[in-house]
């Protein structure tokens, strides 16, 4: 059930039966010279929204830009400054928590958003208590990375081994082009690919990694292998999802 | 050409030839018993590419949430503060800028932005400055909202009459329905509709307009209609565009 | 009865029949050649004190600087910025919500004030509601312009027709001539002026208005059309706040 | 020589013979039962506007609203915050500072003040450099209460002794009477009157001073006094302005 | 009782004999040649804790960085910006007004502090009550700063006179040799010391006070001497705080 | 070399041969019945001042306070938000950058304060970056996390197994204990300890985790432990450093 498919009437029937609800969190941000900027929101809402019909669970609309400072000096990347994405997640959760939402599972495609993402629960759960919400106890939120998904990462490792890399991998690719099957780059790829460097700021990024990729290959990607891997993820995402919202409080 | 759906590179070569952009932003909000909660992202965005279609120009991933604290006390509406929406503006705008963007053309689903977006541009050219970005001061942000058109307005006009309303109307509905015919809504209207009074909080909103509607009988609407409104703004639009970016700066 | 010239117990006593408010607010920012930079605060300040004489309302010290980015490439110019305005508008009406009052009339002198204006009232609803301000749900604020009452309008257009432009324009002129006719200033204005030039950064905008004035012949200004022009506005406006404090809440 | 009753031509060139500037800073707050609310501000105006004739330095428009939380459980009192106060003073300043002004004198009429504006002086110096504004390094900012002048300070105690207490003072009443004879209050002052409580947050301030008074006995105030305490407070803060914009840099 | 070397459990039954509690805070901030970067820091918290033995109040961890922003073009000062600082007392003090505490002392070794806590305290206050923490009009906050007591003012004159000086003081030195007896420094200082210059901005400091000597003379500092001040400190501050916690509300 | 017991000419001199400098952060929270409050702060001290000894490396004053939202209903806890911890982190940076420092090696006590830690870094860069900061570029910062250290993970394990938990470890609790010998408690453990709870809001955190132990069983700390805990971690933490200052930015 998707959110912005929906009325509120049907979000309303909703919430007597539920409290849960999925948010799927990307980025926009270079992916190597092959890879799509928007990689990171597209698989984690392909996903979510797999997640969404196997469970019954809403899904809200995709955080599309995330925290991608690190890759702002390639072109075409946008972000939000943590301290920017934090009032973004708070004003989020505080509208939906005050609807009577208290299970917020994100559905993340971009390990840079983690740490903000975790800095911003910590930040919403004090705040929704000052500001009296109804229920603020019991708002839970958690941040499931699709590519940290144990069946996901034991065939990306299958099918890449070490060219999997860290970021412009080709298991993200793979997804995005069994999403987007018109959409599929090609380029030809240096051998020699950046790898092992500490992330700091942006220009720093693009010296280490000059076009992008962080030790991957995407040329190994292939839309077969994005269906697999999407199989996987929506399967093991779907299970943490029901395990999450049927947790007891107490 | 969309920007999730290009690599870094693409845009590097975009970038040669124009430093125009298309930012589609929405709403995720309330539209009375049959709108979508994306009414305002899925209008916004369908025609912004289909803008970016007519005139070769790279738009961006769509603004899913923008202001819409009005619509909160209903279900399923997620809003932005109009300081965190600031920001989001800012740090949009500050990337691309950074990348050698100076013309930003934000295509408007939800007359609740307008206020909200003005404000950011005024708070950006100044920051831009401040922190010294090259070509700080050929930086140009437009709004132009799809709805106000002078084309879909005079349609709208001739086949909603004062039906048409301001929230949930037929028009953006029609649009939604020709987007996603699978997802057309089907309730029982109250005769009665809200309408007339100033938007104040959302207690108050909820108080006047119970139903969500605004004055607005979205059963007229159809996918045909849809169709319609959605070519007049595209051409409207990309009319607008490209005028937008082919205005000297001096 | 204003403010600054009451006492908190008379203040007190007001509040036992009225919670309504007038906010006179302006703009510190060049008004061209001939203008005075004041203009936007003296206007609104005049017309507000009027109004307040005419409906016994009482009437806040007048916000002398607000939103005028765009205008910062003059000398004499002071501007909030858009996020420090929503602030500082938010602490007007939290401190004034707290003591009672509900119905806060802005009587704006400035159209660049608007849109950070709106902006700002709907952050403070929300913000009233969350920090658990008694009534905070009865709490409503307008912005009244009073160079847009309609009285105004068609008197400037038939004193000045075109010549009458879009800043430092001859009616805002004539009214602070009228206020402080020893604060009369001569210059020979050049006979061509910009205008049509949408309004982005402050470098862009003294490229298109050299000397500040946009499409304007303050020139035509007389003290004599300021008085007329402060009394329909003072009519107007005076109806205005009445209909807007008397309308129910329910 | 006012800046809102100049135009930005004769800001113009006022900078070529002088960077000062003189910013009159009061408070919208209770001042006791016969005192006016814009106490503060008034007496701040009145004597900036003194200072501004004898000296010759521009006057900005008067920050009619300063820090006065400590007396919001009275009505009528109106109070930034510390923090928005500290944003209002940096954009006063960076937008002045951007056209040229490098002395900054406040004129401030209220104790309540002090603290953030040494806040906000601090806060600023750095934010100037650090957004490279020219001559960043020559901005001085200083605050003169015309209450402790010591020629004010002297006159007062001989005048009212004790009973001059330390808010709602005779002292500044009188400078109201003597600006706004009009608006003289009369009202029977309790003999008790609380005196010698710190100041912590409003409820506890209005628990120990009840009528809002400090150790005051406003009934002492005369206009003729409020002439020769403005006589005294023009004079020696004329010399000290002379003297701050005389100070050479190095 | 430090609370660093305490358990809540401990915490726990303090609480329910007493609401006090001591924030030693101090800056990190040159200290002329010889001054240690620390001494505020180190002078607040060896007074603070035998203020704590003396009086058995509970002591927070010391605050080792404040507002020093005028000493940061000397390396190895770290300051917080006063927005900052404003947000970190009031997080402070919203925690552990929370669990209970209502008395905040806070024992300062640093002047530049001053004005940036008590506009802290002001925002904290009112932050407190919007927030519905119980008891938020009880919260009390003070600053003492132990330079400024009484006995060591008179001590520092009898000792140093005028070479007593306003920074880098002997008599803070003193007590950091007192504290510290290993890091005792030497240089040879010049005669000539910068004094009188009013504090602006961190080149203007500089270049005032070249090697960060405020009038002062440190060489006179000895151990002995900081004991006897650590000693007078301790004892009056003890009093103080005694005379604080006692102090009825109402 | 500690900052506070430095002068800042030995800091000038220290930049000369190196820009590097280790910022111990710990927290201020409760750490079950008989772990000190301070437990993270005081072990991260220590272990800085053993590597900054051992490295020679300047060492910062300890952030005592850090992000600890989720133990605030244990009283004693101090804990920032974590967008206040992100401006702490940006100012001192900023400043020290200003200074000429470039590599930051954050020892940190406290896992909670790693996501905030890693969002204040990207903040950080960029914010350099604008603000325009020399060798902005050169800039990295870089968290280790003591507990974290592989040889100190293995003897922990070796010493208490499963029994080491993750909060209020015996293995943090033993180098408290090598520190402070006279500051070991004691109280009866319940045998049965909350664990594998998710960590969400404060009051959720305190019904799973009840006496505020995680999984742990500080009673098996011992003082020798704690020696040989820190000697390890002092060790390898050194290399760090080292390899981390050593570290070429090309």
């Amino acid at each position: 059930m998707l959110l912005h498919l929906s009325t509120w009437l049907e979000v309303e029937a909703y919430l007597e039966t539920s409290q849960g609800i999925i948010l799927p969190i990307g980025s926009t941000e270079q992916h190597g010279p092959t890879g799509l900027i928007g990689t990171d929101a597209i698989c984690a809402e392909a996903i979510a929204h797999g997640v969404g019909e196997t469970t019954g669970a809403l899904v809200s609309p995709t955080i599309n830009v995330g925290m991608a400072l690190h890759h702002t000096a390639f072109p075409g990347t946008i972000s939000l400054r943590p301290s920017t994405m934090i009032l973004v997640i708070r004003d989020y959760i505080a509208c939906l928590a005050k609807a009577g939402f208290t299970k917020f599972f994100f559905i993340n495609g971009h390990g840079g958003n983690i740490a903000t993402l975790k800095a911003a629960f910590a930040e919403t759960y004090t705040y929704l208590a000052e500001i009296g919400v109804n229920n603020a106890d019991q708002v839970q939120c958690q941040v499931s990375n699709w590519f940290m998904c144990g069946s996901v990462y034991q065939l990306a490792k299958e099918l890449y081994g070490d060219r999997e890399g860290s970021h412009a991998t080709p298991s993200e690719v793979a997804v995005t082009q069994y999403v987007y099957p018109k959409s599929i780059k090609h380029a030809t790829l240096s051998t020699e690919v950046g790898k092992g460097h500490p992330i700091y700021g942006p220009v720093n990024f693009r010296q280490h990694y000059p076009d992008g990729r962080m030790g991957s290959d995407p040329a190994l990607a292939t839309p077969e292998h994005g269906l697999q891997l999407y199989n996987l993820a929506v399967k093991e995402l779907s299970n943490n999802y029901l395990e999450f919202v049927g947790r007891a409080i107490a």
